[in-house]
């Protein structure tokens, strides 16, 4: 048991987004007033500012009065709907995905969690990208692998993420058997480029490692910049999985939907363990998906245009403030803004951008623990609140500025 | 990842229920005439037979209509929604239980994915009943524990479950640190008796090892039969988890709803665990708890009155069939009756029935490897259908009996 004390020690949560409200009062140094303003939750989207896409909440009715159909689906999710997902993704990914390399889960948390388990057992070596999302890590302690950061430098260039394929290479090398990595990459927003993709494929195929690509932000590309699905890259389908799902973009994240495509075997594999660990995404939640890649004309392209205008609006902002550096980010909703030194470290600033702004957002040290003097936001906010909540973070900056 | 094959190899689902679909035809050794009749799918109950609870659907709507509150909870659940149910669970199990010794989860298989992979590592050894529920077994080898099936003598008495604890204390002399045991048994509907769950709180006392008593079906008591809480009775309630939710009895299955409830510490690594499992519970099907140990005056015992008609029924249909043995059972949905010897195995025998007589059933081997004449029924169905579908099952039990 000593064993699962230390995962679960490693495993904490109370400052990972929407987990706030666990953590214990504490006595900050503050300086000066609060400064007034709605409050603004950067930790994840505001669904309230940004609706679930129209027609979702009637697709989930529609399957609650169809009754057991719905309800109980087998595990991997009802066949009719995976059937026409795959269709879909085919069709986005410009590859073809059949009904049964598709798999359902409880959100895309789900599928992560699924594919993680299904490839990595005590003593796996998995390359991990930093910084990346949050949960990575825990999964690879609580599944007992074995780390091996790669470093992605996100303010070299913004025609690539930064990654550094000869270090991964090496942690190859070294005998990594699983690669996983968010692209557009959470929380920085670096789209990677075609080379990029390709030489994480080739790598894979060379060394015969499984990669798990986590495109859930891949429907929000800003300025046609160009994006390359993996699966479409790989000269071996069967050793990937692609995670995607509408919580994000599509605002339906109250529903958990995930969706994990690619290699047979895997997914097979990700069936039988959800048959253990969930069952199936929710029965009447699935009807849901048929919305999916679905919306309205134009309706997908107004949201990407929504959330383009609040990020150039929030970069002016941050790029204000002297010293603090931050990537415009291609796609998705995050900014990663690395901040100039401050005369208090960043779990307290933090705290006191809660206390004094009335703003929540996530240190840089959930993404990997070498970002302390970065934080992460989602900015799929109300336009207006989410600019002035960062003309607030300015301010405390320059207040809590080291001299 | 050979050890990981090797898990997986044990993890097979295509006999789970629901599953049914993914089986490869066979040539069977059929004898006469498909029966004619409706099809009866006897792996779950017909939600369509016994419907939601009345206000499910509108509480969701609600739910929904709230907006970002409800779409993101804490990864426990709601504090609210967790602060009701423990009020209601605490007059339910007459002891006190606190809005932090809850946590809601998709489905009750996800409160046992997480309480079982907060306790189970390695090594860890974990008594299990047979029969008992059949992702126990798949969710200590996937996590890496070792088995200690302790027999369950369901036919010596209608009085006590049959559990052999002289045979559980052994286990624990061997070092057994977690017990998981299912009340009402799934499949069997046995109930333990107060002096059977005061012996597993004693013994658990005595070495120190962690309970998980899977409650699912303990709203569905027939005929005011005695049933013992086992948090009501433990002298080490910080060692136990309860699992409980609205799946069953309540036909609420299509929201994936569960909840676990205990050791407070138990909890917190419950919600570690489900932070990179599956996030939380659907966020607007939390708003479903609102109604559940809310229901309209009487529907409840109007429910379990029509539960037990029905296993009233199936039970002398299979009382019948000579050399047939069944357990009435005092609670749940699930009857295991164990067959006279046939002419073919018992995984050909289920292929036959679904052949014959369009039905399904679920082979007694899920429930442990000794159940080759056993298969299980979940007979929350409509009451004619069942009990056509069972006499078709016993014509032709007489059909392919061993001569």
């Amino acid at each position: 048991m000593k064993n699962l004390e230390a995962k679960f020690a490693k495993m904490g949560v109370d400052n990972a987004p929407g987990q706030e409200i666990n953590q214990a009062a504490a006595v900050l140094p503050l300086r000066g007033e609060t400064l007034p303003g709605r409050k603004v939750d950067f930790s994840h989207g505001d669904v309230d500012a940004f609706l679930p896409t129209p027609g979702a909440l009637e697709a989930f009715v529609e399957g609650f009065n169809e009754g057991g159909r719905q309800a109980y689906t087998e595990y991997s999710g009802r066949s009719d709907i995976r059937a026409l997902l795959a269709e879909r993704l085919s069709r986005f990914t410009d590859t073809k995905v059949g009904a049964d390399n598709v798999i359902l889960t409880p959100g895309t948390q789900g599928v992560l969690f699924l594919d993680m388990g299904d490839t990595i057992g005590e003593g796996t070596k998995v390359a991990i990208i930093e910084p990346d999302y949050f949960a990575n890590r825990k999964l690879v302690y609580f599944l007992g692998g074995e780390l091996f950061p790669v470093r992605m430098d996100y303010f070299a260039s913004d025609e690539e993420a930064g990654l550094d394929l000869s270090a991964l290479e090496a942690a190859l090398e070294q005998g990594v058997k699983v690669i996983l990595y968010s692209n557009p990459n959470n929380p920085t927003g670096a789209i990677y480029s075609a080379r990029e993709v390709k030489g994480i494929a080739d790598l894979s195929k060379k060394y015969g490692a499984t990669v798990i690509a986590d495109q859930l932000y891949s429907r929000q590309i800003f300025d046609n910049h160009p994006y390359t699905h993996f699966c479409a890259v790989t000269e071996t389908p069967e050793n990937c999985i692609t995670i995607i799902g509408p919580s994000k973009t599509e605002s339906l994240s109250g529903f958990r939907l995930g969706v994990g495509f690619g290699g047979r075997e895997i997914v097979k594999r990700m069936e039988k363990l959800q048959a253990i660990v969930t069952l199936r995404c929710s029965g009447y939640n699935q009807a849901v998906f048929r919305t999916w890649f679905n919306e309205p004309e134009g309706f997908m392209d107004d949201r990407v245009a929504g959330h383009k205008a609040i990020r150039d609006e929030l970069i002016s902002i941050f790029r204000s403030v002297e010293g603090l550096e931050v990537r415009s980010g291609e796609g998705g909703s995050y900014l990663f803004p690395k901040l100039p030194k401050l005369a208090v470290d960043m779990p307290t600033f933090v705290k006191i951008l809660r206390e004094q702004a009335n703003v929540i957002v996530t240190p840089g040290t959930e993404f990997g623990p070498q970002f302390t003097d970065s934080f992460r936001i989602n900015f799929s906010q109300d336009p207006q609140a989410a600019a002035d909540a960062v003309r607030r973070i300015a301010e405390l900056i320059e207040r809590y500025r080291y001299e």
